[in-house]
């Protein structure tokens, strides 16, 4: 019997497939990733290249100056920007109706090693703390911008996860507006804090605490697990168990515990899936509307394992043929 | 400069990223898709495999008996539904947290026509009509379960638009309970006719037609466009330019104007593009709630040239990098 599983946290549904599911290890890739040097002489993140990306914003170095080589770590201006930093705040309307303003925001690439080929979960913990610490800086100095509102922070693993450049980065995204869905997001929690007097996520941690089937791993500080109304197989989610709205109050103590359990985790799921595409993003409340009391930021990994069709698009319900009861305990497996 | 603009009928935001911008012929498919007989002998939906397939809901038939030879279409139970016809429409509660049901609802595959390669928009007017009529024939018939809520109409065309089955066809699906992106849409429209007394769509249409640019073709019935606020290159309306809330009140003589307007429509992609993977989806109100004077039925066809990525994950903001006012203009075209 197929299920109908509502999320708690967007009022989504999302169907889990029972007559179509598939046993956790079917979604291991089978064809291996290209392989791919750890240095590519025409690559415009690889060191020597620094004069092919726009001025660096800020880089973590063992030696030389800002835009030579000895960086361990640079945060750089995207040079194709979705958003860009200039423009008027003011909303247009063509014929009363067509609504739109400039794209204004900021876009940059956290370059996150010098290595080519290096992945976020194999590196030192020291380096995979950098990459995070470097996520809170640009946070905490894009929020001070007045014009901005919501900063996301994301990685595209792969070509099927939309990424067109090889080698390892990650992004941020600072926009002049609150998306509608974030926006749904930051309703339903306040609904729920209404309701219950508790933020949804840390009654979400505690319930699937209580339940044990969907945890993937905990430590003191993080629970990951696949959430319950998952709408994609090895859909996972990393939460800090302390209650905070925003990343960008991340303690740099946190800082080092949430590298560790985000390298712990994609190493599990690049070992037991054979390195698949995925994108991660964290999803914190926005700038100037935090909901210290009711919103709960998290970080959500997606490997891109299978693909949504037209009754996705139609219904916004996302059909998942992979049981997270089962995904979970797979990667829980050693 | 990106733009942000806004779909008035979702109030979500897209990026036009014009850095990033590609021209129209840029998305044309270079690679050739691997021809496809006219008949498989393994194939479930080929004619003289009926037994393959669960005992057919409708037909039309030339010639022969139910589940027998001799039909020009077919419409069977899917054979791996996503949801299924018996259950109990009770909500569940798990921990008084995790919420759910038993997925009831009714899959259906349209089975368009008993040659294997045969093309929608490549097939005769008479054919492509019962196509439509079919679904409105199910359409009809499933909205009289009363526990159905909405019927969703889309085909999944090739690979990469999450088709697994080679031999043309289409899906049908009922649901038994309001997603809450549908839900979003109608009070979207809901509040738009509250402000201005004018169903959102209708007027999204007049101010199309002033403008003009966007316009792909036009008929005594149907307009189709590249919405202003297009969240995919190529993303392209059908809306009939009277106003129905549901698809399910079409009268003959529009079915066969709308077969002939999304023939040729599909037929324009498929040339200008070099046949690509796309999904179309009919969006029409729930069943039982059909929100007549606000909402208003549409298809939406998306060709799938880009992949979703991080970004769009986690802001539900999507970045085009095409100008609709320019792929409308390259459709247009000769």
């Amino acid at each position: 019997m197929p299920q109908l599983r509502q999320d708690r946290t967007t009022k989504e549904w999302v169907i889990i497939a029972a007559e179509r599911a598939k046993r956790p290890g079917h979604f291991r890739k089978t064809k291996p990733r290209d392989p791919k040097p750890a240095y590519k002489e025409d690559c415009p993140f690889c060191p020597g290249n620094e004069s092919l990306t726009p001025a660096e914003t800020m880089a973590y170095r063992d030696a030389g100056e800002p835009n030579g080589t000895g960086w361990r770590l640079r945060v750089v201006p995207n040079k194709f920007p979705a958003l860009v930093p200039n423009g008027s705040l003011k909303r247009k309307e063509e014929f009363g109706f067509f609504r739109m303003m400039d794209g204004v925001g900021i876009h940059e690439v956290v370059i996150g090693s010098p290595i080519h080929n290096q992945l976020f979960h194999l590196q030192e913990d020291g380096r995979a703390e950098e990459v995070l610490l470097a996520y809170r800086e640009r946070y905490l100095a894009l929020s001070q911008d007045e014009r901005i509102k919501l900063v996301i922070i994301f990685k595209n693993h792969g070509e099927g996860a939309g990424t067109s450049l090889d080698h390892t980065h990650s992004q941020i995204v600072a926009t002049t507006v609150v998306p509608s869905n974030i926006r749904k997001k930051l309703e339903e929690a306040a609904h729920y804090y209404d309701d219950h007097g508790d933020c949804v996520y840390c009654d979400l941690i505690r319930e699937e605490q209580r339940d044990g089937r969907r945890i993937v791993m905990e430590t003191d500080q993080f629970i990951v697990l696949h959430p319950f109304a998952s709408r994609f197989p090895f859909e996972t989610w990393i939460l800090p168990k302390t209650h905070h709205a925003s990343f960008g109050r991340i303690l740099t103590g946190d800082i080092k515990a949430f590298a560790r359990v985000l390298k712990a985790t994609l190493l599990k799921i690049h070992a037991k899936l054979n390195d698949p595409d995925y994108n991660y993003v964290i999803h914190t409340s926005p700038v100037k509307d935090e909901g210290e009391d009711y919103y709960h930021w998290h970080l959500q990994i997606i490997p891109r394992l299978t693909t949504p069709a037209g009754f996705e698009m139609g219904s916004g319900i996302y059909i998942n043929v992979a049981f997270p009861e089962d995904t979970a305990a797979f990667l829980r497996e050693n």
